[in-house]
């Protein structure tokens, strides 16, 4: 397995969008052990993974059956696809040619990339955040400006409408996360609408909705219906997280159709043929999804109880990971968890002290927890 | 299923890459019915599937497995992944920084193109032949320059090196298809080493193999020993057709490590997990792939002398499907066999009287031959 790593969303590893597919051809970049899938099954097997913000819970048993029975399209093209695409768009109250698939939500982020920064443009977000759309940018000569978040780590709203202002003949497009990833955190509604009423009506803003589904907080809104309305929002969500099915790679953006058909010729229409049968299932499994959100939403509490009640702050969540201020570098930190069979979030500068865990199982988050103890009682 | 369509590699359509993954945003598109998954499951199933250039008999026992078992990792990102990238290295004697896998080798084709089109550039490739890349060139705003096939369907490789001369300055890469879609015939060893002695030596060729595994003709060569050698070629290379996983989505490129280097930041990363086993498992099932080589080629002999034998002329073809001169334009004829139960290939301007037909089971054949009969004796 010498140097291949099979990351891609929500798990992106330093400061190169080539990190995604091949970590080997870039040995310069610092690469936390526990990112790679150099480990063989069994070792793999063995580990506490909350490393990349995965749904510990595999998809539930109708997803599993509807993949299964579709098995018998793996070798063909043109075959029923279930109707996803007009199953999300009920499932939104929009039309199907308001959502573009994608091979997960990070194939849309690439796909705005190339349709809103040809010819060099710029995109404008936080810093940190998920980083497919500035790596993608950048590797295109494109340009990304940063914003750095606020003290408080919230995300700095008027910052990013200055910034599109001063910007304004180059920025091709917004992009936010909500909630945003490293931090957990959300852009309240209010917030989201000061951005979109001003900056200037003809730039896109993409809202990355991948961690919606475990949202519970009433400040926070989708931005689905700024695309009913008609505004230029593209809204992306996924079936990694709360449908599990990260590995399987089945995403999409919302949006008014005139951008849907700006984006989709850059589209590759290269999606695994199962998940697509999987998807629709999965949009019908409410319950199961209930039950992984108060699950997950129960152990995040728990286990941040016990971290602030051994004196660490924790950034709010509205995720299925926090992150957690342990008041040193994280690199030897994450080191250590590891050796204790518990993968944890890899480091995002600026914020060096801050690890990122995400929520596993019941039985995970306690060995999470013995090992934190144990790590930060020891040092 | 309104409006959807799930086409991708091998069954591109009409003159958009749009078409690739929703037709009906584009409703002046002349789709012929046959190529849009409108048709329910049972539908679909009934249908003789002669249209894609799919291998009918789907993924072998072991390839089977190999993906099921694989579903545990169906909610992860960092998942062991069965060493695909190091069997394909092997299975070609290169390394793995000279392979780049892709969500099919259409996500290559995108990717050459991202790469070599950078700032407006131009391909230089053969006319008709496989779309992807002009596509998403064109839609890209580079350029693609087509090479009108020789009057005996043959590709014009001298053309291609004049091309690539005249337009130097401009020319990020040269595209061919080897045998090529959807004509079946290949382009002979001499003449490839002939296109790469004779342009510049900095111009990448990227040399699309996906029909490779059905070529007999030992004028035929694979370009795989010219990236070992350092060329500036990419060899592209697919799951789907041999391995039967076109719905699955596996392919790759393989390049000297300078030229990887150049498109991996342009690759999504965004592979369906299980494929990945499946392609482990499918290079090493070469009993699965001799036999579907034997059976196609046997089932395409049979058909194209009953052809030739009713008086129609085919190319002389080296894939999983041909062409055949029906000496009336294929359009109406398209209708008619899928009133039949025969969905065949679509139109390819300016071949507007050849019928491309893949070869499907032997009971398929039989079925195609039947209504072949049916409507040229009817009509």
């Amino acid at each position: 397995m010498q140097g291949q790593n099979n990351v891609s969303r929500r798990s992106f590893i330093g400061g190169l969008a080539t990190a995604l597919t091949w970590a080997g051809a870039y040995p310069n970049l610092t690469f936390p052990a526990q990112n790679r899938s150099q480990r063989g099954p069994d070792d793999y097997d063995r580990m506490a993974k909350l490393s990349f913000n995965e749904n510990p819970y595999g998809p539930s048993n109708v997803v599993m059956k509807a993949m299964t029975d579709a098995f018998k399209y793996s070798n063909r093209y043109g075959y029923p696809d279930g109707g996803i695409t007009e199953a999300i768009a009920k499932h939104h109250g929009v039309k199907p040619d308001n959502v573009l698939l994608g091979a997960g939500s990070g194939e849309i982020l690439k796909v705005a990339d190339d349709a809103f920064l040809i010819d060099h443009k710029k995109v404008v977000g936080v810093d940190p955040t998920f980083q497919t759309v500035y790596q993608f940018a950048v590797n295109s000569r494109a340009e990304a400006i940063k914003i750095p978040l606020l003290k408080d780590y919230r995300m700095d709203i008027p910052g990013i409408i200055k910034s599109v202002k001063n910007n304004y003949r180059d920025v091709g497009f917004v992009y936010v996360v909500n909630p945003n990833n490293p931090t957990g955190n959300i852009i309240p509604k209010q917030e989201i609408q000061l951005l979109l009423d001003s900056i200037p009506g003809d730039v896109p803003v993409l809202i990355d909705e991948a961690y919606h589904h475990f949202v519970d907080d009433p400040n926070y809104a989708t931005s689905v219906p700024y695309v009913i309305e008609g505004r230029q929002v593209i809204v992306t969500r996924t079936f990694s997280k709360i449908a599990a099915l990260a590995g399987m790679r089945l995403g999409y953006g919302l949006a008014p159709k005139e951008l849907i058909a700006r984006m989709r010729p850059f589209a590759n229409g290269s999606i695994n043929a199962i998940v697509k049968w999987g998807g629709v299932a999965a949009l019908n499994d409410t319950a199961t999804q209930d039950w992984t959100k108060k699950t997950t939403l129960a152990l995040r509490k728990k286990v941040t109880d016990q971290l602030t009640g051994l004196g660490y702050s924790v950034i709010p969540s509205e995720a299925n990971f926090f992150m957690a201020h342990v008041r040193r570098d994280v690199t030897p930190i994450i080191a250590e968890f590891e050796k204790k069979g518990v993968l944890v979030g890899r480091k995002f500068p600026p914020m060096v002290e801050h690890l990122r865990v995400s929520i596993g199982t019941a039985e995970e988050m306690d060995r999470f927890m013995t090992a934190f103890k144990e790590i930060f009682k020891q040092t």
